[in-house]
């Protein structure tokens, strides 16, 4: 039996702003930092250990990583950063308020943008300073590689590919792997486990700072999830993150 | 023309407390962590950037690492992180107070067993709970390889051939390397660098949170390095590092 944990990354400046952050490296807000100690706390607690973590290029989710590895007295395990776990990338709709958005076009299409399987957000011209194009962070990158947009099905075809090369193989080679990533990258990951339908997945909400557990067996098959934490406190954060996206 | 730039971890709270630390994994200090974090903008001033960084297993480097890339803004870069680059093994004289061992051995022992080339500590017992034998950090490494003293020759017998063998073909690829460590693992890259006999080592002292920059030329020799920051300070602080094996 292969363990796999999933920690989505603590409350962002952003998400405290209730802005579209996508690829944009905000930092966790105070709130977040403890966020990702808790979550440390936690699997310390239930006595989680691990080998090797994944990590996105985005601060929030290597700053929530390095909290659960202090808390768990495992910074020396090795940590891989890699873009492909990053958040889905929100194009133009990066830097704007969720709210506003959704008053201006309505709670619907703010929430096909969010929520649907294969609608992108309004593309970000390359020339744009917001453009992944222009951050240092990924001059590494093939520029070729890298989207100007994301609907979820896109940012699947990168999540996917990179867990099945990279993260399944360490799995397989017996090490207990973390990763700490962002709702719509672990939401790639999750409907790909469970076999979610492109329906399904809009609705599926994934908290922040609470690790998410997931079991296979030996061929790979997800037989059960769950998440640590108080269960109470758990369906109120998803709630929380389902209505983001609605007009105040 | 190639740069590297190593850095010494910033006071540990056993540093505060005047203990040999050695492999033991204590943290910094609230002094360390501002030391770590000053270099991180020292660097930023000067418009060093990086695209790899190596550190040791122990958190300290590890943390004051963190603090450098956080304000460099360089946190997605590569993180490799190897025992090999750990401090030197301090053996049996670990967690113990450095004035009281000066007052039992005497400042001149102190001083050999702190700054000869080949003069190990007492050993430490594979059975002593502080051995790196009984260390979680360790249980990927080979037991054979994982010392119980170190003398500096020993520690530069591990340090060189892991520099040799990594650090250095990342910086013949181009790539620029940053390496935060600790006092006796860069002072066996600096004797190896400069040249410098195994008598005249015992008197380099590295300051701590201080950037450390070599210049190497295409056959890599070492052709110039210096710290950077206010030389005045450095001068107090390297003098403070030697004062601290004499009995108070």
């Amino acid at each position: 039996m292969m363990k796999l944990v999933l920690v989505r990354h603590g409350e962002s400046e952003w998400n405290k702003l209730n802005l579209f952050t996508g690829w944009t490296d905000v930092d966790l807000s105070d709130k977040g930092h403890q966020e990702a100690a808790n979550a440390g706390k936690l699997l310390k607690e239930e006595g989680y250990d691990f080998d090797v973590a994944y990590t996105s290029y985005l601060k929030r989710a290597i700053h929530t990583l390095n909290h659960v590895l202090d808390e768990l007295d495992r910074n020396w395990i090795p940590v891989n950063k890699s873009w492909k776990l990053n958040e889905r990338h929100y194009g133009g709709l990066q830097g704007l308020n969720k709210a506003e958005t959704a008053e201006k076009y309505g709670d619907e299409q703010v929430k096909i943008w969010r929520r649907s399987f294969d609608v992108k957000p309004p593309e970000l011209d390359e020339n744009d300073e917001r453009s992944a194009k222009k951050q240092d962070m990924y001059r590494n990158v093939d520029p070729a590689l890298l989207p100007d947009n994301e609907s979820l099905a896109t940012t699947i075809e990168r999540v996917v590919p990179y867990f099945n090369e990279t993260i399944k193989k360490d799995m397989l080679e017996g090490k207990r792997v973390i990763i700490a990533a962002h709702g719509n990258s672990l939401r790639a990951l999750v409907k790909y486990f469970d076999h979610i339908s492109d329906e399904d997945i809009i609705n599926v909400n994934i908290p922040t700072g609470s690790p998410l557990v997931y079991e296979f067996d030996d061929n790979f098959n997800a037989i059960k999830h769950y998440y640590l934490g108080d269960q109470e406190a758990l369906k109120a954060k998803m709630e929380a993150v389902a209505n983001q996206g609605k007009a105040k």
